[in-house]
């Protein structure tokens, strides 16, 4: 049927609908259907309730909105748009999924002010979400008072089939509802149909149940189509309830207004057509051409540049008052936010002697987050329930609990890949929190996909990987990381750093800090073993990657390197050769990528290329350790899975002794 | 509280507890918490349901049995040698946890006969769970006759909170709801601790309620301890419901009879420790000294002995009588599980000629795995709901759904971690099913844990991944693998094969199905951009991983690697360089893995050491590529994540275009 007339509200909607609808066409790529059955909770939302300023999109007090099913992303950039962002012109609009856009194939915060995180992969936008609402009520219970509220903001997420569907979405909604998260409010776009078809054929449960069952406040828009007042009802009741976190089930129709393709996977990941964008306008009544916003309704949007304003005014004159009366917590508060550490953080680093006793890296990283916790308040985080045995407790801080969000150790539950997406939110509060996230090294393939997305976001995680190779032992070649560190070692933007004792660990600290500050992830490998504190380890040299321990005077016979647990199997191997005669230099390689960074010249003066004769001593899988080793390099390592024995037992059987460190590089030196 | 006498039932249950408690303690390493708390289900169900005959563990229509919170596998190792496996005798218990041992820390399927999955790594197990119990409803609706059942077993899983916490477990539960696997049936060990406490502190949602969201028939033992009929009738029950999984939520004290430490994380992961140990004999009137059964105990138990033989006898006469009427169903059943592939199954693989039209290896996998469903009736599965995006349904084979178990496209969702572990599960039913499943080359991020699993436990999978590259285009970053095939590659036992047409696209998957059979998973990669039949490319040749697609005569001045997509731009490339009068061999590169199988001799007949200019042109990360371009050898790589553009605009701007490969290769020549 043709709409005649068109109410303000209906135009706002269509508004958003049709610059998705043509943006998909134009691009011949694209998501329309959410947009189309989303843009009526959209309007609600971003219209009614959401706290925003598009001329300063990083204001701090704003309510943070995540559009979890990120295919969709032509409604927030429809959106971006619509309240008058910079950073989304309707040239951008046009540019949908171009090189060099602004407005690319999902949400990505790095590419467009106003998006707060990066979606796409399903579950981790309601995940991070999670995380943001975390960041909140954190900062609020540290920083507000009684007659001043300065941290307030809600965290909104329209999230769909596909995120409920994942399993990360479940880690992160059950600590959510555990931690009664009252400011985070998720909108499920309930449109029964994903890339397959009606989510009869895999997904019947009962979403709503479910998160009853997570502790969850939920609610249930039946038209989420066309009652807007359904849905403005249900966002108001959402916003009550204080103590759980609310989950709002709107039901709507994918594609919406399209004849012949609403309620249909076909609107899901596809272009209209141009006959069914015609049949589409006829349809909802909508006379414009593609790309133009009738003046009403962008009249009508645009009031969200008044209202942001003045939002961000009434927060800065509270502010002012906040600062007037408390002004040591402002002052803490602003250096927050502005992004600066603390002075002389760095001076709580422990060091060690090479008399100190040795103790698993596990155990001086644990060392190094309570010497810096004091330092650096803006540290929080914790394991996926390994507290103690990845060494993560930030003693004295409290537990971060309901109704005890001042504290700052996460108990994070057996849920590493919520564990990782939560601290992407965390980090991408944008307010100078630094998450870390602890579990055993293996496990990191559980958390994989949140890991990528640290890197790819710009999300300033610290993750504290524990148990770090075979020799973990018993538990045996489930738990035993191989081929992890690799894995790892791939990632763009990822940080790898293995320390070999207490100093490295602090190095490693230093610039995970330094790193996360600047919103680059590192990854924190440790030992459950104990390891000797070496001469010439130290702090500074560890931020170059890779630096000479020990030497001999003259150029070297050969070069023995290693990265964390092995590296003191090095110094012991080159002890030994030099009592022999040899010249041996021990290169400690504790971060690939660090060592990478470096200066061609430094490079060369720590690996020369006229030294051919090397051995790298890792206890894990050789895969791309080539580019180090050279043209007759050799290395120590493990190309298969390991075994359950105890640890000293599987490193002797591997190879990972001294005798074999020297008898393999006496081979080497023939 | 002493106990003067005990009943033959606390015996039993005892013998499980001491030895547990006492080869953890020998070994000073493991987790006695479980088995002490789990003992008397487990002797509900092995001792008065399970169906397994202790002599041969592999019998086909045993009940499968998942130990999911692995780290308990003294349980299992205690119920193997009480029932009289020969897998686990005294002395494998004394040596828990030793090197070389058959009682390793988790439990393994490779290493333990009597162990159906291996886990250890939480919610793995549960999810093998749903793949074992979908295995039998698909072999039982495919060879069950009105009048014979010869395809008859349950599937029970024994969990803890610690898998209920992870999301994979999740996301396996729900589609196991959804398919109303009737035959399932989960004891959740609800004991409220997890390493870091009580499950207070992270966990507090309704699990049951949950799992009735979920469309499971849920039950509730509130006295696991001691409650012994409530278990049997709960088990009843859950066998009663035929329509749907049944979760049976048992309340226990984890550590029970320990009288200090039962109920505290302290039992969980550690030896009791000499005194404690003493204690709780005291306490549970337990007078036998370490690893002594008492014979009342041993007898009990070993009735399974017998009463296995029975069981497996009766089924061997209902088959031989099956047999006798469906000759021809028969002999199908009999092949599948002998393990041998039906004659001649390669036939059917799809041939290529170059001048045959470009199209997209995700499609020519789409042929071969139709060509191949009717020849090989094993072929099992689907993708996480990217269907018609990795072209993997078989046509006419219908969905897999409740009540049409017959047919073999499984409509996973949006559930890539619990597919994968659903998969391990299905192959590990021991049946000769051969599963694949499918989504985004990116998203194996997602399911790498199952992956790994995959390669540990000999599980053989078939994955298909698709849209492998930044060709893939507007759909980004977040879509875009760069790292991801370098990851995958790194992974021990994993064969990693990425086809360049649609001949190496059949020889792909003749490698694959092989593999399957020997019980070693493959990943398949595929572009989902159109690529021409290359001149040279062949089936027989994709098995040896790498070989010569053309060549020039005499020795090469330079060799052009390419891999899938890439191949074409080094045979397009190779050809005007030899009309500039150059050498030129171009080389695939298909699989890594399968190419460092092959002989020296042969690897140098491909790549001879002497041509040291090598170019290799990869849409991906050059992470481990050194080994393969020798001391001079360039190659054009994706070192840093993707953008969102049209794929054809991206190939371009990073390089991969034949004009880029020829410059590349003429820089080489110099």
């Amino acid at each position: 049927m043709a709409v005649a007339t068109q109410t303000l509200e209906e135009l706002c909607i269509n508004s958003i609908r049709f610059l998705a609808i043509d943006a998909v066409e134009k691009a011949k790529s694209g998501h329309p259907g959410l947009p189309m059955g989303a843009a009526p909770m959209a309007f609600v939302l971003w219209d009614r309730f959401l706290r925003f300023n598009p001329k300063n999109p990083k204001w701090f007090n704003r309510d943070r909105f995540v559009l979890s099913a990120g295919h969709g992303c032509m409604l927030q950039y429809a959106l971006l748009y619509l309240t008058g962002y910079d950073s989304v012109t309707i040239e951008d609009i046009k540019q949908f999924r171009q090189w060099g856009s602004r407005t690319p194939g999902h949400p990505e915060n790095f590419e467009t002010p106003g998006i707060e995180v990066t979606t796409g992969p399903l579950g981790q936008g309601i995940a991070n979400g999670v995380g943001l609402a975390m960041a909140e009520a954190h900062l609020a219970a540290k920083f507000n008072k009684p007659d001043a509220k300065i941290v307030d903001h809600y965290t909104y997420v329209i999230l769909g089939d596909g995120c409920n569907m994942e399993g990360v979405s479940g880690e992160a909604c059950s600590l959510a509802g555990h931690l009664g998260l009252g400011k985070l409010i998720a909108l499920y776009d309930d449109n029964h149909i994903s890339i397959d078809g009606s989510t009869d054929i895999s997904f019947t449960e009962d979403v709503a149940k479910r998160f009853e069952a997570y502790g969850w406040h939920v609610l249930h828009v039946e038209n989420g189509n066309t009652d807007l007042d359904a849905i403005h009802k249900a966002i108001e009741a959402a916003k009550a309830v204080t103590d759980k976190p609310s989950f709002i089930k709107v039901t709507t129709t994918i594609g919406y207004g399209s004849p012949n393709k609403a309620n249909t996977a076909g609107v899901h990941g596809a272009a209209l057509g141009g006959d069914e964008v015609k049949l589409t306008r006829e349809n909802l009544g909508w006379e414009y051409p593609p790309f133009e916003v009738p003046e009403d309704s962008l009249k009508h949007w645009r009031k969200a540049i008044e209202r942001g304003a003045n939002l961000e005014q009434e927060w800065n004159k509270a502010f002012a008052e906040y600062k007037s009366k408390y002004s040591q917590d402002a002052a803490e508060f602003e250096r927050l936010l502005s992004g600066k550490l603390p002075e002389g953080w760095d001076k709580a680093l422990p060091t060690y002697k090479p008399e100190d006793k040795a103790i698993a890296t596990r155990k001086t990283s644990e060392a190094t987050l309570n010497a810096l916790a004091p330092a650096l308040p803006e540290l929080i985080g914790g394991s996926a329930d390994l507290t103690h045995s990845n060494n993560t407790e930030l003693k004295g801080a409290g537990d971060f609990q309901k109704g005890q969000y001042q504290n700052r150790n996460v108990r994070f539950g057996v849920r590493e890949h919520g564990m990782g997406a939560i601290c992407n939110g965390i980090a991408l509060h944008g307010s100078g929190l630094i998450p870390y996230c602890a579990t055993f090294l293996v496990f990191t393939d559980y958390m994989r996909a949140a890991i990528r997305l640290s890197a790819l976001s710009q999300a300033g995680v610290v993750y504290v990987m524990t148990h770090d190779s075979i020799a973990l032992g018993e538990d045996g070649p489930t738990h035993q990381p191989v081929e992890t560190v690799a894995s790892l070692r791939a990632i763009p933007n990822l940080t790898v750093i293995r320390p070999a004792d207490g100093n490295e660990t602090s190095g490693a600290y230093k610039v995970a800090v330094e790193y996360a500050n600047q919103h680059r992830p590192t990854l924190l490998i440790f030992s459950r073993q104990n390891l000797p504190q070496l001469v010439g380890s130290s702090i500074e040299n560890t931020a170059k990657g890779g630096y000479i321990v020990t030497d001999s005077e003259g150029t070297p016979d050969i070069i023995l390197i290693g990265t964390g647990s092995e590296l003191h199997l090095c110094t012991q191997a080159a002890e030994k050769l030099r009592a022999e005669g040899k010249k041996v230099r021990v290169v400690s390689l504790v971060s690939w990528e660090l060592f990478d960074e470096q200066s061609a010249d430094y490079q060369e003066s720590v690996l020369p290329k006229a030294v051919t004769k090397r051995l790298a001593v890792e206890a894990g899988s050789s895969f791309g350790w080539l580019r180090y080793l050279g043209s007759e390099g050799k290395i120590i390592s493990v190309d298969r899975f390991g075994v359950s024995a105890p640890g000293n037992v599987i490193l002797e059987k591997f190879g990972y002794t001294v005798d074999n460190v020297l008898a393999k590089a006496k081979e080497l030196l023939g």
